[in-house]
């Protein structure tokens, strides 16, 4: 990393070990599109079988490569992913298709197959030409150097203003046979649903149908990716994927072609799994982020409602502020779940700050100890729960505090 | 003031006399409800027959001030007004309800009018309970000494993170009478529609009715208050009244029953002036803030989603740090553009700062000098606009820049 940037606190202790995805081989490599002295560039070649499923920013300006990826979706036979840090292709006009059409016909011709079948992804500055020459000098190669083992390596050759880089991997069967699930993703701002990230990559071996996969990372992004909020910008890049090289099936397990085969159900749930460590990730990666935000809802008309609840919450910059200066200023949580146009009712509203409760049906709870309450927002995690009493209605989102280093870093991004 | 905050760079460079409204008495007292050594509380005392109209928060989790305020507007006989600073009732449950008819008790008896026609706000922090009985120490001193040219006392007492107090006037005739309309706000952050505002006041002598004030008012409201934001969070105190004591009828002025009466039309703009002058002083003392930013949409399909464009780009957090960094970032206003979820056309986009078009038809714009735009990046008032080239509809809204001092402010401003 060329930045100075100290990593995050709230980054995971921990690295997993990633295993191989029989499959799926990774190359990185230096192609000096932005920054010195770190790669920018990750290649993974995927085996003939595989199968590809996406979910894509719902910006009405999204970026070149993420209309690229959503026009080859439905008809391509996947052999590569390319994705460049640095740039975002985005806000490119025609240059930016040109970029695109250029780089899949690179790397297919390095690996043998047609441009359709190669998605692609840029994240990094909005606006700038990008120049997809420079992936001529690297592509070649890196076919050649791809390697199974190379997850953590694909983690970082992504990364913006991510101060770690971000991998999660489940293992769980299909009828008796194990299947893999490992994935890597990106973002540390402009976090907001529709999607909550900017980049996030899965891949599995399990032999399941495109149609499959699509309906389980519909369905997975709306608890994990979907339920992260950085500071309520959404990218015009905001690419969530899914690749499965079907390869288990040579050991056993069943090809799965209908989404609701009972058999599925490990795999679904080792797949949410990865989706809201790597979701859970990015909040931990926000920028200049010191405090882990939870916001739980619950009590609402509605999941619906409760969501939009805890979103705005998890929004307000006076309640991000408040938990930055560790100040448990629940009047903010008031204002915030007022603002958010939702069904509520002062006087049945109920907040609790890391499992104390301060605020009791519309009014400041008598057992409300301040001091005891300031200890607590001393963690490094806070968790923040509202009882509306209206309903059944509940939902679970992540955030991160709002600090002067957020604004330092977002500042001066692009000088 | 006790605190050492410093006056906004962006405050007006001179403040206007403020002339006498006949009808209208002012006066401030030091309660000691928060702060040491400064006016706690205003007193409007205003003469019978004076009429009334109000616009309030939408938030779902209202003060109790504005419960009370909604509630009396339509059969009061208004005589008087009550503001303070400090505290802002609110999430104060019965306690609240109950602080409101004490201190609307202690003025009634002190003017001599019914509680009913006494109209109260309070602003401040959040879910502390209010203790009225502060109020029966200085009220009918206050209404003693209630004196017709306290202007800037009443704007200083009702303060509470502003920095500068906000006061307006405009002079217009109806018929062949002069009548005058003076002005009051108060807000700072917490400020996003709707209201754009936490407390804005405004006083005439002019002789119309309740329904025409309150027409005038709502209508007025749109390009003014709403069309402000500093942080997206909406107040739960969010309250401008306009109160009109009719006196100019003594010295010649018609009064005026209908909304759409032609006569009415000097005294409309000269109100519009007077609730875009107290607005954009509010913008202009937005916490932290050291950049004016007004944001002008046009091309959009309707008025409507200009408005939710100009907003998604005045709200988001990476456009206001980036002005704060001088940084002509234009990609995050496609972003922002991107994610309002309204009809934009990448390829019709095009973007100015400060005059200087740097984005033009989907694009970068060719003719687009990075150093030009740095240099116009470092005035205090930045323009930002967008062209979307697919309408008629244009709006604009003022906001301000996202600054370290923003945090800083808000994440100890309770302790």
């Amino acid at each position: 990393m060329a930045k100075p940037v100290p990593v995050s606190p709230l980054a995971p202790t921990s690295v997993p070990d990633m295993p191989v995805i029989a499959g799926v081989k990774l190359a990185t490599a230096a192609a000096g599109i932005k920054y010195r002295n770190r790669t920018d560039v990750l290649l993974a070649v995927l085996d003939k079988g595989t199968v590809a499923a996406g979910v894509f920013t719902k910006s009405k300006c999204p970026s070149a490569p993420v209309e690229w990826c959503r026009d080859k979706l439905s008809g391509a036979k996947p052999r590569a992913l390319v994705v460049n840090s640095g740039n975002a292709n985005a806000f490119t006009g025609k240059t930016g298709r040109a970029a695109c059409k250029f780089t899949a016909e690179i790397a297919a011709r390095a690996i043998g197959c047609k441009p359709g079948d190669v998605f692609l992804a840029s994240t990094g500055v909005i606006g700038e030409p990008l120049n997809a020459k420079v992936f001529d000098g690297v592509m070649e190669g890196m076919v050649v150097a791809a390697k199974p083992d190379m997850w953590l390596d694909a983690a970082k050759a992504i990364m913006t203003t991510d101060t770690f880089p971000k991998v999660a991997t489940a293992r769980t069967t299909i009828g008796k046979a194990t299947v893999t699930i490992n994935g890597f993703s990106k973002g540390a701002g402009m976090i907001a649903p529709d999607m909550a990230t900017m980049l996030a990559y899965v891949f599995t071996d399990a032999p399941v149908s495109a149609r499959v996969l699509q309906r389980l990372l519909s369905d997975g992004v709306e608890d994990s990716f979907n339920a992260v909020t950085i500071d309520g910008d959404t990218s015009t890049s905001d690419t969530l994927m899914a690749f499965a090289t079907g390869a288990a099936a040579a050991h056993g397990a069943p090809r799965i072609s209908k989404p609701n085969d009972p058999r599925l159900r490990g795999f679904r749930n080792a797949l949410q799994m990865v989706l809201c460590d790597l979701a859970e990730q990015v909040a931990r990666d926000g920028e200049g982020a010191r405090k882990l935000v939870e916001i739980e809802v619950e009590g609402a008309v509605s999941k619906k409602s409760a969501r939009r609840i805890a979103m705005s919450i998890a929004n307000s910059p006076l309640v991000k502020t408040a938990i930055a200066g560790e100040d448990a200023n629940w009047g903010r949580v008031v204002m915030a779940v007022g603002k958010a146009g939702e069904q509520a009712d002062r006087d049945k509203l109920s907040i609790w700050f890391n499992g104390i409760r301060v605020a009791h049906k519309g009014a400041r709870d008598p057992g409300y100890d301040e001091r005891q309450v300031s200890d607590a927002m001393k963690q490094p995690k806070i968790s923040l729960k509202v009882a509306l009493g209206l309903g059944r209605g509940k939902d679970r989102v992540l955030t991160c505090d709002l600090t002067k280093e957020y604004v330092a870093i977002n500042g001066d991004y692009r000088s």
